[in-house]
This record gives C-alpha cells, sequence and structure tokens, in this order.
C-alpha cells in the first residue's frame, strides 16, 4: 500500500538484483526507515527482534533468508542449516514452517549451482501468492462493505472497527482484515476505520494507524476499552479482525481482547467478520477454547510503554507499581457462534465445520 | 487502610487542627507524596488538577476547601466565592456539589465568629460519613465473597476482577467495589484480584494496584483485553465494580470498558456486582443507555502515557503516529440485565427498579 502516497510492499528485492529490504517494523509509528538484508544472519535477526511481524511476513522473510544463505553456500548442509537458524527464530509461527518447508522442496534435489536462481524465484511466488490471497480476501470482504454502504445513507461512511494489526505491515501487502477495507478506499466508498489500540504492544495505535494513515484512510485510535460503547450507540457498522489461527469448526484464535469485542458486536447486532488465508485454518483442532494454548508472554509488556518524547526520543516509561505482579496473555479465542462470517481467499464461509466445508471440501471430511 | 504497614485515609487534618494533608494522586504509582493544603486556592488547585479524584473524595476536599475560606473570611461572600470556585473545578462531579450544599446549609444562619468551627465539625461528618457507608457497602459485599469462597477448595483464593479504580484513594477509606475485598482480606479469606490497566488514564494500574499492594492483597495487573479470557477460563469467581452514577432502573454508568466486562461475566455466568453509596443513584433517569450523555475527553490521554523511566524520571511518550485522529470516550453504560446486584450501604438490590425499590421505598414510588 502507499505510504505518503508512494505504493510499497512489506518485503522487496534491491536492485542489485540479490539484496532483501524490509521495514523496520519495531520503530514504527515514530519513525520509516528501511533495513537491508544480506546474509542469513540478517534476515534471522530481522525475524526474531520483531522488525517484521505478521504470519506471512515473517515466512517470506524467512524466504528470502534462504536465498540468501544459498549465494553464500549453496550445499545441503547449508540449506539444512538456514532453516534451523530461521526456524529457530519465531518457532511457534506457522507460516515459518510452511514457507522453509517450501523452499527446501524447492532446492532438494536441484543441482548445486542452480539454487540460487531457484531459490530467488520461489520466494518471489511466495511473496506474490501472498499478496493474491490477500487481494481475494480484499474482493471478498468488499462486497460486504460495499452492502452496507448501499443500506446507509449516500455519503455517510461505513464504520469499522479492527482489533490489533492484520494490515499490509503483517503480510506482503493489501492485508488481511485492511484488505476489504483499502479495496473499499480505493473504490470511493467512504469509510471510516476505529482502530484498536491493542493493549499490551499497541499494534493498532502503531502499526494499524500507521498504515492507515499512510495510505490516506480515515481512522480514529480509541482506547481497548471502547468498542463496545461505540457499538451499543450504532457507531460501528461491521468489525473486521484478523487471525493467527481458526479450528475446523470456526473458532478463532487472535490477539486479547478479540473475543470482547466479538460479545459487544453479538450483543448489540453488529456483524463480526474475521478475515483470514486457509492455510491459518487447523484442521486437526475442533473446540478452540479447550485445545488452543493461549501463549503467556513477559510482563514487561503490559508495565512498559515505549513511545516518543517531547524532545523526539523514543524512551521506555514503566506504568504499573514496583512489584505489583503482572499477567500477560497474548491470545483469546472468540467462539464460532459470535462469528457472522470467515472471510477467506476463496469467499465468506458460514463460522462453522459445515460453511467451512462448502469452501473447502477437499479438507473436510 | 495501609501503606506499607501505616493506615491512612485519603484526607485527614494536619496536628495544627486546621490545615489539611491529601496525597498527590498525579505521582502515583511512582511517588507517595502527601500536600498540604493551607487556603481555598490549593483546595480548588488538587480537585481540578486531580491531585484527588474519585466522587467521595473530591466532596470531601471542597468540604475543606470551604474551612480553609472561612478562616480566611467567614462572610456570606466569602462563602459564596469559594461555593462558585470550588463548584467550578469540576462541575460534573455530583458528589462535588451536593458536599458544597452540605457545607453552605451548615453555615448559612450561622453568626460568623461560629462558621469556622461550624465548618470543620460538618467537614469531618462528611469524611466520617463516607468511611461509614464505605465500611456499610463492604459489609454486604463480604457475605457474597464468603459465601464463594465457601464455595471453593479450602485454601483456593476467590479470584476477583476490577476495573479501574473504585478503591480507598477515590473515596476517605476502604472504597466502594474495594471495600468487600478489603474486608474479606482483613478476615483470613484468600483473595486474589485482577486489576484492569484501564486505558486511557491506567487508574487501574496505578492506582489500584498501588493500594492494594500497599495493603497487601494479593493481586495482578492485566490489560483491559484480557478479562474475557480469564472470564472463559473459570478464572474469575466475580466482578466488583464501581460507578460513577446508576439510573433507577438499574444502569450502572462507569469508567469506559465496564460494559465489556460485563459482556463477558455474562456469556461465562461469572455474578458481576457494582458497589455504589446510594447518592450516586440518579433517580431522575431510566435509561442509562439513551439518556446518559457519555463525556469525551482530550486525545492526549490515548495518545499519550506517563510513566517512570529507568533513570527514575517521570516521562511522558507519545504512542501513536503523528496526525491520527484520537477520541477519547470517558464512560459506558452497562445495561441492568447483566448486573448482578448493587451492593449499596443498605445491603445488595437486584439491579432494577423493583430491586431498587425495596431498599429504598422513599426513593421509589
Amino acid at each position: 500500500m502507499k505510504v505518503d502516497g508512494k505504493p510499497y510492499r512489506t518485503i522487496w528485492l534491491n536492485d542489485d538484483g540479490w539484496s532483501v529490504e524490509i521495514i523496520d517494523q519495531t520503530l514504527m509509528p515514530h519513525r520509516f526507515e528501511t533495513v537491508t538484508l544480506k546474509n542469513l544472519e540478517a534476515a534471522a535477526h530481522a525475524i526474531k527482534a520483531m522488525l517484521v511481524r505478521g504470519a506471512p511476513l515473517i515466512g517470506a522473510t524467512a524466504a528470502y533468508g534462504i536465498c540468501l544463505a544459498m549465494r553464500a553456500d549453496d550445499s545441503d548442509e547449508a540449506l539444512d542449516r538456514a532453516y534451523d537458524t530461521l526456524y529457530a527464530t519465531r518457532p511457534t509461527a506457522v507460516n515459518l514452517r510452511w514457507a522453509l518447508d517450501e523452499m527446501r522442496a524447492a532446492l532438494r534435489n536441484r543441482p548445486r549451482g542452480a539454487r540460487v536462481a531457484a531459490a530467488y524465484a520461489r520466494a518471489e511466488e511466495i511473496c506474490d501468492e501472498d499478496v493474491e490471497i490477500c487481494q481475494s480476501i480484499g474482493r471478498h470482504g468488499l462486497k460486504i462493505i460495499r452492502e452496507i454502504a448501499a443500506s446507509k445513507p449516500a455519503g455517510e461512511p461505513v464504520n469499522i472497527l479492527t482489533h490489533c494489526n492484520a494490515g499490509w505491515l503483517a503480510t506482503v501487502d493489501w492485508g488481511t482484515a485492511t484488505a476489504p477495507m483499502y479495496m473499499a478506499f480505493e473504490e470511493g466508498i467512504p469509510i471510516h476505520v476505529w482502530a484498536d489500540e491493542t493493549r499490551p504492544r499497541n499494534q493498532g495505535a502503531s502499526l494499524t494507524a500507521w498504515e492507515l494513515k499512510g495510505h490516506g484512510v480515515p481512522h480514529t485510535v480509541i482506547a481497548d476499552n471502547v468498542g463496545g460503547h461505540l457499538m451499543q450507540h450504532g457507531k460501528v457498522d461491521l468489525c473486521i479482525v484478523g487471525t493467527d489461527r481458526t479450528t475446523a469448526s470456526g473458532d478463532v484464535c487472535n490477539k486479547i481482547g478479540t473475543y470482547l469485542k466479538a460479545l459487544a458486536a453479538h450483543a448489540n447486532d453488529v456483524p463480526f467478520y474475521v478475515a483470514l488465508p486457509s492455510p491459518t485454518i487447523d484442521w486437526t483442532v475442533k473446540d478452540g477454547v479447550k485445545e488452543i494454548p493461549i501463549e503467556q508472554r513477559g510482563g514487561e509488556e503490559v508495565s512498559q510503554m515505549t513511545g516518543r518524547t517531547a524532545a523526539g526520543a523514543i524512551e521506555t516509561v514503566t506504568i504499573t507499581p514496583d512489584g505489583s505482579p503482572v499477567a500477560n496473555f497474548a491470545f483469546d479465542v472468540t467462539p464460532a457462534r459470535y462469528v457472522t462470517g470467515l472471510i477467506t481467499e476463496r469467499g465468506v464461509a458460514e463460522a462453522s465445520r459445515e460453511g467451512l466445508a462448502k469452501l473447502f471440501p477437499e479438507r473436510v471430511r
């Protein structure tokens, strides 16, 4: 999407044809800086230190990490080492493993000497496939926004609430939850996005607000506490969020706090949609609440906050009393009954086994 | 309650018999400092700049502000000026007006010369009455906690979730929502409090955590997004929150985000109680969602965050992108159907016109 008028992806090849450029998302929203990755170690660091984040972008970065490793040494041993190094950066990221497996499959049994070119070709495909998936999600979600716009007085914006960042910064381009919003905006449908701050890591206040602003999409940052009040007063026409993992029965695991918004949407008859690429559906899990373990992260994400001082420095401050314990559950599960629909690259599915079976008959027996 | 073992109220007369001591709550949770009020202006500033906050404590501070004004000039004109000065500090605070009216009624028609003593006497009564109300709320809420404790395996803590700060720091002592917790703790019932951070002003992370810690009550600070997940997994036995204004039909206006927790409690069969002194019931309002206007405050409360740097300085940082709009709704309304009970100084009422009529027959016709 655009940053102040200029189109960007989140990862791209430089003009030299081999080095890889990424956006350093740890500096957001205060600075827009890109970083050049020239070797495996730099790619691994970018993932581990969260310069890049979001499942699809992590996968794409890992794919290019393999390319950079192959440039230095295209042996089987180097391939295995690169795989292991990259996999160790964020072992719970499903897309990371998938991208690494794809790259290994594309290079194994291929003569040395042909591997570098094959790696770059497959990495480029992985990126392009991600963009296509996001665009398809966008097109299917766009229909929903179009319908709501048609039901409102002409010129009145469609108010969309989103949580966390399932935006283009989490993917290669377009995003998942944001793709329908960007497509509606491009089509000239008046929209306005309520961006949940998304404590404790503030990805809404920092990343979602930043990317919407860069592309020129009207939006407002709100505390996570506000969505219920807005829905109660008719100020939200629909919610669209992303997901880290969706179960075969349509339960949705996403950033902590998603469940509270789904409850509020349900209580106030606001449609609640979840946008997802189908590879994030975990066909082995039936009951998300019972079966999905919820990661607990470091308490400092809650007790500390990083931002920009009046003098322009990036500073971290502690907001809790010394010695008060802190808990930091990273995700929650929204049961399928609160989800109006799952926006996938194949279309919008009802959030149920039956709904998913219609779109993915090959996966549901 | 206690601060590191020593009992405190939030406002008290100094040994000189006339100057008034308060805790500067703007420095919390990083510093514990008290401030001496020696004149009307200091009292007005303490309320306006939120060194003191919470309806009962604002009322008590205003009462002592009248005392300090009377010491300087006990004429009718000075009384009127003091009333107006104090009322202008936070004109939407119901208790402020009530306390000022009480003080004026106690001083009018009384000879000059007798007014200073009468003022101090009435201010002391106002404080003591507030403590009594909170203790009564505590005793009625304690019964609820006792029952839940009895239903759990011996030694397992009763997990109580609270939002914002309806604690002793908001009152003269004990607090409203916290009074049952402190009483249970004093009685030796094992309890553990989940303290919602309460964005955007963080009163949970700063004030509630601080006062629970000072008194030694086990607690954990969580992001506002977490409560739904905890309730879904049986980690909350009951919620107790405060309220700024309760309607005659039991709708509860409280700090933004309360409604989301009530929805989660309802969805997961967790009892959701609201603790309140009966003067905060607005008998003129029937439908809280439709009739109560919700204050919007400055966006900087959302876009900025104040805390303690590693070097120990208090610093404010901006967390949103430059130029991203911010909205800051301060309160929301929880409809009565999501409220298990209203814990008042007269007992626990069902959150309905009928429930309130049983406890307050003189107010409900």
